[in-house]
Formats: C-alpha cells, structure tokens, sequence
C-alpha cells in the first residue's frame, strides 16, 4: 500500500525538491525549497549557515522536517523528520554530487560560486522517521523503519 | 528580478502542490505536502483539523509557512507566512474549487468522500508576509507587499 523498497529509491532519484521545514527564533515555522541527494542510506542536502534563515535555525539547533512529493499522479511523498550534520569531509565533491543531479551545466556553473561562499556547508541527515505515502496505492501512509531505507 | 504581478499569478495557477509547514506541541516542525488554490487574493487548503496532525497544529494555534516551487528551470518560488481561518461560507463549492484544479474527475471523487469526513476544513489565508524568487532572473528573492497581490 505504500512506497518502499525498490519504489522508494527510484521516487528517492527522481529531480524533485524538497521543502525544508525549521523552528525560527520565535517558534515560528520556516519552509524553503531546497535540493537534496539520498545517497549511502543518508540526505545530503547544502545551504549557508549564516545568509540562509534555514540554516541560521539548523545551527541554533532546530529540528528538521523534510516534505519531497511528485506534483503528478499517482501522489507519492516522503516525510523525514532529523536533526542534520554539518559534513566536512569531501565537502566539494559532495556539493558536486547534489548541484550536477539537478543538470550538470548549471550545476557546474553553481558549484564554481558555491565553494567560494564562506558559510556554505553540506548537511548529512539519517533520519530519525521517515513517513510515505503513495496515493495511486490507496490514501495509507507509513513509517518506514530505519534499517529497511533502501 | 522577481516574480510578481500577472508573472506571479500565473505561476500560483499551475498545479504545483504547496508544502505546508506548522510547529507541533513539542515546538518540533512539521511539513506535508497539500494542494491550493489562489482566489479572491487569499490562499485556500483544505485538510482535516482533527485527524490530520498539520490540521491540529493550527487548530492549536500554530501559524503556517507555506511553500511552492517549480521543479523545473527556471526555479521559481513563493514563501508564505500568516495565519489560516477556518472558512464556513459555501465549504463544499471551495472544496470543490480546490479539488477539482488538479483534474475534474479525480477532484470530484475525492469530494465525494472528503464531504462526509466530519472534520473536514476549507482554510483561507491572507498571508502576513510573501516573499517570492524568479531564480531564471537571477538569485534575488523580494517581499511582496500585501496590495500588490495579483
């Protein structure tokens, strides 16, 4: 009845975006588009932690919610609630990796300015709770447990 | 630089699906995706207040951050914030209205049984802050004035 397995991943590689949710300062609720990659059974997403309000509320500590949906029949959409990591490591190829998924001239042409950008980072998120639904499979959602992320 | 005025109106009227963001009872975000309609210069929902958990954060006050993008280049997007009213006045033509602008058949299937659902709302907002981005015009993003809604 709902989106796993094989079917997750090939939802999981398709160009949509994904709206990042935090808590402001004030408790108030924040929402940006923003792109991602699920790649090694994690989300790799990238903003700036300071000019961006998103990542301003991910290093004051806020939780994160993830909303990914095809805009198309049948609905399917992915739920991640998590809380991201600041990733160090191989930071520009994992920039490259998320900007070229998106097409590889602008992505390119985006990456040569990113990497200049002083507060730039990529976030790693192993979600604590992922939810999905595929509505062309009747209205049920369901919590995907962690180990079976395909 | 950005997207306002007829540019602005035409893309809330493709039938892109907004993402719809509140804060739960732990201060914790939330986000699912949802459809709307743009009418009357207010943005309508619809969602459940009891049983849909986006639903109960607003019955329990929470303001809404609302986002729409394309998924497509040129990435264009639009960022609400403000504070939904349950709307009583004709709730099923709304509900219809909002259905039935992501296709008249599945729309009005869904109707028939989203009218029997006892806590089924029809939302309006006027949004207290609307900011928009035309990334294809550059990487500017801009707050809309509230009288210069199309």
């Amino acid at each position: 009845m709902t989106l796993r397995g094989e079917e997750l991943k090939a939802f999981l590689e398709e160009t949509h975006l994904c709206h990042w949710a935090t808590v402001g300062p004030e408790g108030e609720p924040r929402v940006r588009p923003l792109w991602y990659l699920y790649a090694e059974k994690a989300f790799w997403f990238t903003t700036r932690m300071e000019t961006r309000r998103t990542g301003a509320d991910v290093a004051a500590g806020s939780p994160v919610a993830v909303s990914i949906a095809s805009e198309e029949r049948p609905y399917r959409a992915v739920i991640l609630h998590g809380i991201p990591e600041v990733w160090s490591d191989d930071r520009d190829s994992w920039l490259q990796r998320i900007a070229t998924r998106y097409g590889e001239g602008p992505g390119l042409r985006w990456l040569s300015r990113a990497v200049k950008e002083p507060d730039r980072v990529v976030l790693r998120m192993v979600p604590d709770k992922v939810i999905t639904w595929n509505y062309g499979k009747g209205d049920g959602h369901r919590e995907i447990p962690q180990g079976e992320l395909p």
